[in-house]
């Protein structure tokens, strides 16, 4: 059995905060065992690590003004899109689509206004989000005595499908990918091409778990043991397709 | 709180069977109560209404043997991949891309040939997987006095991600988005860009649930009421993002 519950008491997550102080606070209700698997929304370490800007503070350039009368946008979110930006892949329908310095594909590169107390600032998402997860993983260790999985999400649209569904961005103790090529199935016949993103599979199941209104940035998932491991293992990095295996860019 | 804990006792499906019935009887234990919502592989939908076909009985055109030479695969399996197409997006890298006549997108037109006993059967995606789960709600209400939300699921690689997720290609009673844009967050700005694909945050949940070797079809999930409704709904149906909308075709 698999089961998701928001961690409730955790206060809004200001610069500098002890995100890992702040959540092993609020997970003592749920006493913390091994093979447990918290998932942080990245805006709590995002807001934690200092990652927001002031749009007050951004000139945009020539080409974010461009594309921002193109997309009806403000020029210094789009700058802070640009600057978070490898590549932008479509600009269209009032969104970019960008892939990120970590090598995500999304829309606006991550870069979130809402659950940002006053109107004027940015959130970005964590320059390292699997060092931020491994970083909360051995802080938490240090508090409670259990190093959990820890799974660092955000909501991403989707080619073809209409909707966000949450995934990983980060992870650490946590398998991201089960790989059952090459096992039988139930028939005996080798199963061949399952391998299955856990790590996003987790993030979705999280956030059905929470408030949208975003006091619940942390959720708790039990029934997942197989997946949490000793070691920090490869991080939602591993789940990044490689552009040369890619048929849609 | 989330809960996802796979049904046990079910029999291999086979052509004809029952399907209401075997879950009614399998899901007794856990004595189904209103706002539940049964996730149901495909698989198991698609064999009972007999939607499989033998690879002996298929006559592979020339433009089907022309790409299972390219991509290495058998010519039948890829006429049953083109029958079940609407358009071929990508052909490459072993797999094809397709829009089905349902009309969503994903590798191989969800033909698959894994968990069938013996080797010479494809399965093929639900007809009308939202008149599938319809039916399927429809029959279960009469045997057990519950009409539960129900889910139709399969497991689709993305665009720029490694791996694949159990998403929603059928559902009935369930509301298969959240619209949260232009409701406020905890800061009170306007949520934007919040629409939640809470019909595939389910379908991802409960295959955590369940083992992968295919003895364990149907998941029940607690903890979802919120997005059960007394009506079927949109269906899946409504989670396909349009072509005109869509920028990666």
């Amino acid at each position: 059995m698999l089961t998701a519950v928001a961690l409730d008491g955790l206060p809004e997550i200001r610069s500098g905060d002890d995100l890992a102080e702040l959540i092993a606070t609020a997970a003592k209700a749920e006493d913390l065992r091994a093979g447990d698997v918290l998932v942080v929304a990245h805006k709590a370490v995002s807001k934690a690590e200092g990652r927001s800007r002031a749009l007050a503070s951004i000139e945009p350039s020539p080409r974010a003004k461009e594309l921002a009368h193109q997309l009806d946008k403000d020029p210094r979110h789009v700058q802070a899109v640009l600057d978070e930006s490898r590549v932008v892949l479509r600009a269209a329908r009032g969104v970019l689509i960008c892939v990120t310095h970590q090598g995500f594909v999304c829309a606006n590169a991550g870069v979130d206004a809402s659950n940002v107390a006053g109107s004027d600032t940015v959130v970005l998402l964590p320059r390292d989000p699997d060092a931020s997860a491994r970083r909360l993983r051995r802080q938490l260790r240090e508090l409670v005595g259990i190093g959990p999985g820890i799974l660092i999400t955000d909501s991403f649209g989707r080619a073809w499908r209409h909707g966000q569904i949450d995934v990983a961005v980060g992870c650490a103790g946590l398998s991201p990918l089960e790989d059952w090529r090459g096992r039988p199935d139930a028939a005996g016949r080798e199963l061949r091409a399952t391998w299955i993103a856990v790590a996003d599979q987790l993030a979705a199941a999280a956030d059905l778990a929470r408030r949208k209104d975003g006091r619940q940035p942390v959720v708790l998932v039990r029934g997942a043991e197989r997946h949490v491991m000793e070691v920090d293992g490869p991080g939602a990095a591993a789940l990044i397709r490689p552009e040369a295996e890619d048929l849609f860019r």
